[in-house]
């Protein structure tokens, strides 16, 4: 319900500032809020394949995040193979936040230290791949696919073990892995405004 | 051109998932798809305020992303008056990726230590604000904005400037600064996707 008036009010909001009713915009504003407002973890899958066509979108909306420096320092690494999977749901290492038997598709995103930037801003590769993962679980759940963001770095256990199991080299350093699947459940979206968080023009 | 083959490949793959032709779903995964690969880094603004209710869409859209153990370790700082934006855009340890003199709103990310899980996992932080500066990117663009992530950690002379003209506490970091405004130019959409990039089921 006040995701609904929120929603309208951006569409009132759009067209005061635009003057006129731009149909198509206030929609298109609508539709990708929505999304962003609605989007929730989801750890339960119904086991059904993900199609490779929408794999590969998923993968595209990955790397269409913005990078410091146009850097691009990222690798992913998408894993479908049943034994990959069973691998990664038995590692005792992820068992906290593990990857479910029922899971049918995990895209594990990596930071490369060969593509990133040298010195300090090495550490933007932190940036632009959560950037680059948000975009996943906002693709995803566009298209009635539900996921989880689990944790890579900086825990080193995870790390090691995704290394071990995947094969990574050393210079690349898995942020999390994100598991996916068509949802066997329906968790409730969480509201997590605050006004407390904003702050206006100064602290 | 590409992008368009790619959102329709969307549609035929989400269909002959559901089995019916469901198109309510089918639009809403092009929309959240094509925003998400149109979305460009904009730094010139026509000079137009950002609408409050539009501003509050966006700090809600940043605050609906996803966050490690549900801490929401962040603060957001927005800052529209038109003498800290003047500050900020004269403000040297910023120049480099400064604030534009039209820019008429900035939204500066913080991570809240205060708020952070201890030891190792405070550094979720990072991957948390960075979510929502994308969710916040992209909100933007879909509302006709436009926007660049500008840096602040580690950088810490940029830092110590927005700690400055902002009065955060030592227990915030500033992520990053946002400027977002009604765009005064349409730069190009980049096109990052590098088949190179993606690795199936092992490195």
């Amino acid at each position: 319900m006040r995701l609904a008036i929120c929603v309208a009010a951006i569409g009132m909001a759009m067209m005061s500032s635009c003057g006129t009713a731009e149909t198509q915009s206030v929609d298109k504003a609508s539709v990708v809020i929505e999304n962003i407002m609605t989007r929730k973890s989801v750890r339960a899958y119904d086991g059904r394949e993900v199609e490779p066509k929408v794999v590969e979108t998923l993968l595209r909306a990955g790397m269409a995040a913005p990078t410091a420096m146009n850097r691009q320092p990222w690798d992913f690494v998408a894993v479908t193979d049943k034994e990959v999977l069973e691998k990664l749901a038995a590692e005792p290492a992820l068992s906290r936040a593990p990857v479910s038997k029922n899971c049918p598709l995990v895209i594990v995103v990596c930071g490369n230290m060969e593509k990133a930037a040298e010195g300090k801003g090495q550490e933007y590769w932190i940036h632009d791949t959560s950037a680059a993962t948000e975009n996943i679980l906002l693709a995803a759940h566009a298209m009635g696919l539900g996921a989880v963001w689990c944790a890579g770095q900086p825990n080193e256990d995870r790390i090691e073990a995704l290394r071990n199991v995947l094969g990574l080299p050393s210079y690349v350093t898995p942020l999390n892995l994100i598991c996916i699947g068509y949802p066997a459940e329906e968790p409730a979206v969480k509201d997590k405004w605050k006004e407390e968080n904003v702050h206006y023009n100064k602290w």
